[in-house]
């Protein structure tokens, strides 16, 4: 019972501390903070880590998991459906922006911490991996697998940083109609080849 | 002798800011620190500037006057050669790299800030503006031209975000070869309706 417990807390700090980046920005998310959302004294965080940092890489990897449960979700209902897959890594609704905000914010902090740099690199690779897994059920083996995931990952990551910025432009019609065109031309273009 | 005198220490206050906030965060950019960085009491900054939004919002102007400057230079070679334009707004050299690290934190900022937000949106709206010239200039009148540059501006912010996390995969080879194959593709493939 008590496991169940603890991993219960430590998901309920991860919870809270993704919701204090979103609104306040990375240097808010104190170990003091986080407690006094929590109610608590500030050893309810202490207990399960040494510093913020450990906090924060917690909080970061808790986003990438949940990140990673939706996309598998949406990948299991249709395995070849590309676009669908695309539309969940990108920030299009509520909880997905609220995510990719904190994404922005370990974004910023990854330029100057190499821990921080590393977890991004490992998150970016999954991301690919998953694209070219997807590629490869709906088009089959190509040549060109790594070069397109890369392009439409560099697509997802530049319509959720403009849709951070201005969500009326980037409606969720608009994003999937962008994603399915450029999908159409890449994938459509190169199945030929198959 | 005075005026030009001003301009120049305002450059220099940007310029500063600017590297700091590259280097350590927006939230190293006090006046206290730029004033220190110049060697000088906190009054050579509050002179120009009353508060650290202030600063901040002048920093984020001059960074975005020196892209503009740098993008119409790249232009002039040559209105028609869009991959060339849209590699000058991407991070692939080091002194851009060191401008889009600076525009992630503002972007970070925009998310909690309105006027960042707002100005962030005025940026966006002139680099889709250039975009769309350069389309013009190279295929004339089409129907499509908004939603092109929508899409090559959002491949560039993609890469830019890329590049930041992983120098070595967007090589400057790589990011020219992918924007030219993006532009090939939806330009290539309107320009038959011109």
């Amino acid at each position: 019972m008590l496991a169940v417990d603890h991993d219960e807390r430590r998901r309920r700090i991860a919870e809270v501390t993704v919701d204090v980046i979103a609104r306040e920005g990375l240097e808010a998310a104190t170990i003091r903070r986080i407690a006094a959302e929590l109610g608590g004294p500030t050893k309810i965080i202490t207990h399960y880590f040494a510093d913020k940092q450990e906090l924060l890489v917690w909080a970061y990897r808790s986003l990438a998991e949940q990140s990673e449960r939706y996309l598998t979700e949406v990948i299991a209902r249709d395995p070849t459906d590309i676009v669908s897959a695309l539309m969940a890594m990108t920030a299009v609704d509520e909880s997905q922006t609220l995510l990719w905000r904190v994404y922005i914010a370990f974004w910023d902090r990854a330029a100057r911490d190499p821990f921080f740099a590393e977890l991004q690199r490992t998150q970016i690779n999954l991301a690919l991996k998953r694209i070219a897994e997807i590629i490869r059920a709906r088009n089959g083996e190509r040549e060109d697998v790594e070069s397109v995931s890369q392009r439409l990952n560099a697509l997802v990551q530049g319509i959720s940083l403009l849709a951070l910025a201005d969500k009326e432009r980037w409606s969720p019609e608009r994003v999937r109609g962008t994603l399915a065109d450029e999908v159409e031309v890449v994938l459509g273009r190169a199945s030929a080849r198959v």
